[in-house]
C-alpha cells in the first residue's frame, strides 16, 4: 500500500536475467572484440563477470583468445576462478602465468579450495607451488595432503569452531565476538555449526547457529547441543561421504582423526561436488569414456578412448568368431545374414536397461545382498515379458519379409532366450563385479555386450542350422 | 596431557562403525526374525534406526516383510521416513496406512518436505490427504502446490527470517530469542542466513549466521550484508536452480514472486537430492530406462521398457533392410556376413563414447554454441586417429582370418569411414536435438545406433560389392 519511496535503490539481479544465453552473448561480444582487437573493450566486459561466468566463459574460448584473455587480466585474476577450471585449460593458464603469480592466488584460497586446486598438479608441480607460497599456509595445505586421496581429511574444512560443553550460551558469542577482530584468522570465514568437544578434543556434541541465535545467554551448550551427529574418520572415502550427507540430509558432519579427535568439518557445499563427479563419473564410465576429456587435445582424447574401444573390438571379433562357425548354413539361407543383428541388437538394448538400472542401484546402495535374487528375479521376469512381445512382433516382420514360417518361428525362439539371458546378464553382471571389487559402471557393458552377441548369434545360427539344413 | 576424566561419557558414532554392510547385516536379522515369527526381536532391530536407514530397509525387504513392520511400527512411523521412500514402495505403504495416519505424519514435516511427499500423488490422493489436514498445514501447501512441478516455488522453505536493513545485529538477535519462545513456529526450524527486505518485501540483501554472531550489537545490518546474492524467481525450474547453486558455490538463495517480494528461500541441502535426481535421471535416460523402476511390478517394469526397445527393434529392421540390399553379394562371399557386424558394432561403441561427452557438456553447459563447432571438429579428429588405428588393426584381423588382401582392405576403409561418422554424429546429434528442445539423453543413442550401422554395413557391404563382384 506505500508508496515506494526506494525506487532508486538497487535490487539484485534475478536469474532469468542471468541465464546461459546471457553468458553466450557475452561470449560472442568477447570473440567479437578481439577479432577487432579491441582490447579494452574486451575487458571491459569480462570485468564485471563472477568468478565461475569468467572460467566458464575461458573453456568456451579458443586456446588463442583465452591467452590474450589471460593476459589482460593479469594480477587481476581471481584465484577462486582457478580451482573452477577444468584440468587441461587449467595446466594451459598455469603455464602461462608462471608458478610464482599462482602461488600468491592460491595463498588466498580456503584450505580446502587451495587442496582441491594443488592436489590435481602433479608432484613436481605441487613441491614448486608450495615453495612459492607463504610458510603458514604450506604447512595447512601439507597437512591435508597427508590424507589419502579422494578421503574426508581431502575433502574437510581444518577451520572449525570449537568449544567446551561447560560453556553457556554468551560465553560462546562472546568468543565468537572476541575472535572475530583478531588480526589472524582463527574462526573459518562461514560456518553453520559449532562443535563441542570433550577435554581430548573429542566430539561430543553440535549446535547449529540458527540453535544458539535463538537461545538465551544463560543456557548451557551441554543443553542445547545436538549429540545425534554423524563423526567422520578422516581417511573415509569421499564417495561414503556422499552417500551418508544425501542419505542423512546433513550439512555439516565433525571429521576426527585416528585417536578421535575433531580435526575438521565437511560441510555439505564441499559435498555437493562430490556428489556430482561421482555421478559423472558414472555416467561418463558406462559410456566408454576413462575422464572428462572435452578440452584436452585430440591426439590426448583418442589415447584415452583406445582401451575401450580395443576391447570392444576383442568382443565384435568373438562374435564374428561364433557367427563364423555357421558360415555353410548362411550361404545357403542368406536370409540368416539379414536377420541375424537384430536378434544381437534387441538383446543388447533389453541388457542395457537392466545394467543401468543395476548399476545405479548398487550406486544409491539400493541393490543389496538382501535383495539382490529378488532383482535378478523381477529382471529375468521383465525379460521373458519383452522376449515374448518382441518375439511375435520380429516373427511377423521376418515372415513377412522373407514368407518362411521357419525363419520367423527361429527368430522369435531366439529373440526370447537373447531377452531372457540378456536380463539374467545384465543384472549378475554388475553385482558380481561390484562383489570382486571392480567398478561396475567402467566393465559391466563390455561383459553384457558379449553375452548378448554370442547368444544372439548362436540361438539364432544354430536353431536355423538345426532346422533349417 | 590431562587424565581422561570423561571415559564413560558415550562418543557419538564414526562412520566407520555403520557402514553399508551393517545395515545389510541387521536386514538379514530381521528377516530371520520375521521368519521365525519373532516380532518383538524384528520391532527392537527396526527401533534405534534412523529414519532414512529405516526407509532403505524397508525398501529391500520382500513386499510381505515390509507390511508386518510397518503394521509393528503402526503410529511410531516417523514422517520423515515417509519422504525418502520411492514411489512404489510409498504407495504401498500409504495404502496399508490410510490416508487418515499417512496425513497425520506429514502435517509433522516442514512444508518443503511435505510437499515434496504431495506432489508424488495422483490428484485425487492429493485431495483426500490435504482435506485430511490440519487447516494452517493445508494452506501453506496448497500455496506452493500452486506452483508449476519442479520449480523454485515448489522447492522452497517458506519459513524465512526476514528483517529491514535498518535494523542492528542487537536488534536482530533479540528478534531471534524473542520469537524462539513464541508458541506458534514463525522462524524455521533451521536456518543459515538472515533476509534483509526493504519496505516492499523484496530481498535487498543477507547475513550469514556467521557474520552476525561475530559481529557486536551495535553494528548495523546494513554494513554487514551480503549485496551481491543471486535472486531466484519462484517460477525458474529446478534443474536452473541446481546449476546455479553448484556454479556458484551458493548455500541459500531467497525466492521472489512475480512482483519481487522475498516468498521463501531455497537452501543448499534442498538442491544436493535435485542434482542428484538430474544426474540420475540423465543416466537412466541415455541406458534408455525411463524412471528408476527397480521396485515397481515386473508387469510395470515391462511396459515402461517396451517403447525404448520397439524404437531400436526399428532401427535394428532399418540396418537389416540395408544388409538385404546385398544378398546376392553376401551369398557368393560369406566372408562378409561374419565380418560385418564388426564395423557396425565399432562405429556404435565410438559414436557413444563422443555421444556420451557431448550429453554431459551439454547438461553441465560447457558445450554452448561458442565452442560447438570446435567440439565437433575435434570429435571428427579423435574419429579419424582412432579409425586409421583401428582400420589397420582390423584389416591384420581379417587377412589373417581369411587371408584375402582385398576384404582387409574394404574393412579398413569401411572402419575409417565408420568411425569419423560416427564422431561426427555422435557430437552433432545430441547438439541438434538441444536445438530443437528435445532432450538429448533420451534421443540421442536411438539416432546414433542407426547412423553407425546404416554406415557400417553400407560402407563395408557396399565397397565389397563394388570391387569384389
Amino acid at each position: 500500500m506505500a508508496e515506494p519511496d526506494d525506487r532508486l535503490q538497487p535490487i539484485p539481479e534475478t536469474v532469468a536475467e542471468t541465464s546461459g544465453y546471457e553468458l553466450e552473448s557475452v561470449e560472442h561480444e568477447v570473440m567479437e572484440a578481439l577479432a577487432a582487437g579491441d582490447l579494452p573493450r574486451a575487458r571491459a566486459l569480462i570485468e564485471p563477470l563472477h568468478y565461475a561466468d569468467l572460467a566458464d566463459l575461458l573453456q568456451h574460448l579458443p586456446a588463442d583468445d583465452r591467452r590474450v584473455l589471460v593476459q589482460l587480466l593479469g594480477d587481476d585474476l581471481d584465484p577462486d576462478m582457478l580451482s573452477e577450471l577444468d584440468e587441461s585449460i587449467r595446466d594451459d593458464i598455469i603455464e602461462q602465468l608462471g608458478l610464482a603469480q599462482v602461488a600468491a592466488a592460491v595463498a588466498e584460497l580456503d584450505t580446502d579450495d587451495a587442496v582441491d586446486f594443488i592436489e590435481e598438479l602433479d608432484e613436481e608441480e605441487q613441491r614448486q607451488l608450495l615453495e612459492a607460497m607463504p610458510e603458514s599456509d604450506r604447512a595447512l595445505i601439507e597437512q591435508a595432503l597427508a590424507f589419502p586421496e579422494d578421503s574426508a581429511g581431502r575433502l574437510m574444512q581444518r577451520e572449525v569452531v570449537r568449544i567446551p560443553a561447560f560453556w553457556d550460551v554468551g560465553q560462546t558469542v562472546d568468543y565468537l565476538r572476541q575472535n572475530a577482530d583478531r588480526e589472524e584468522e582463527v574462526l573459518p570465514e562461514i560456518f553453520y555449526v559449532i562443535f563441542v568437544v570433550d577435554p581430548h578434543h573429542r566430539p561430543v556434541g553440535q549446535v547449529s547457529l540458527s540453535r544458539l541465535l535463538r537461545t538465551r545467554r544463560t543456557v548451557k551448550i551441554a543443553d542445547i547441543m545436538e549429540t545425534d551427529m554423524k563423526v567422520i574418520a578422516a581417511a573415509t572415502d569421499q564417495e561414503e561421504v556422499a552417500f551418508l550427507f544425501r542419505q542423512r540430509d546433513l550439512v555439516s558432519a565433525p571429521v576426527v582423526d585416528e585417536a578421535g579427535r575433531l580435526v575438521g568439518a565437511i560441510t555439505i557445499d564441499d559435498v555437493v561436488d562430490v556428489i556430482h563427479e561421482e555421478n559423472e563419473e558414472d555416467l561418463m564410465r558406462m559410456g566408454g569414456v576413462s575422464e572428462d576429456d572435452l578440452y584436452s587435445a585430440a591426439v590426448d582424447t583418442a589415447k584415452s578412448r583406445f582401451t575401450w574401444l580395443f576391447v570392444n573390438l576383442c568382443t565384435a571379433i568373438i562374435a564374428s568368431l561364433v557367427i563364423g562357425l555357421f558360415e555353410s548354413t548362411i550361404e545357403q539361407v542368406v536370409a540368416l545374414a539379414v536377420l541375424m543383428p537384430i536378434v544381437a541388437s534387441m538383446g543388447g538394448n533389453a541388457g542395457t536397461q537392466t545394467l543401468t538400472v543395476a548399476v545405479r542401484a548398487l550406486a544409491t546402495r539400493e541393490l543389496s545382498s538382501t535383495n539382490a535374487l529378488r532383482v535378478i528375479g523381477k529382471e529375468v521376469l521383465v525379460g521373458s515379458f519383452n522376449g515374448v512381445i518382441f518375439a511375435v512382433i520380429t516373427a511377423l516382420v521376418a515372415w513377412l519379409w522373407f514368407g518362411n514360417t521357419e525363419i520367423a518361428l527361429i527368430i522369435g525362439a531366439a529373440m526370447v532366450a537373447n531377452l531372457v539371458i540378456a536380463a539374467f546378464a545384465g543384472s549378475t553382471i554388475p553385482i558380481l563385479l561390484e562383489r570382486l571389487g571392480v567398478d561396475p559402471a567402467i566393465a559391466s557393458t563390455v561383459f553384457l555386450t558379449t553375452v548378448t552377441d554370442v547368444v544372439g548369434f548362436l540361438a539364432f545360427l544354430g536353431l536355423a542350422a538345426w532346422f533349417l539344413l
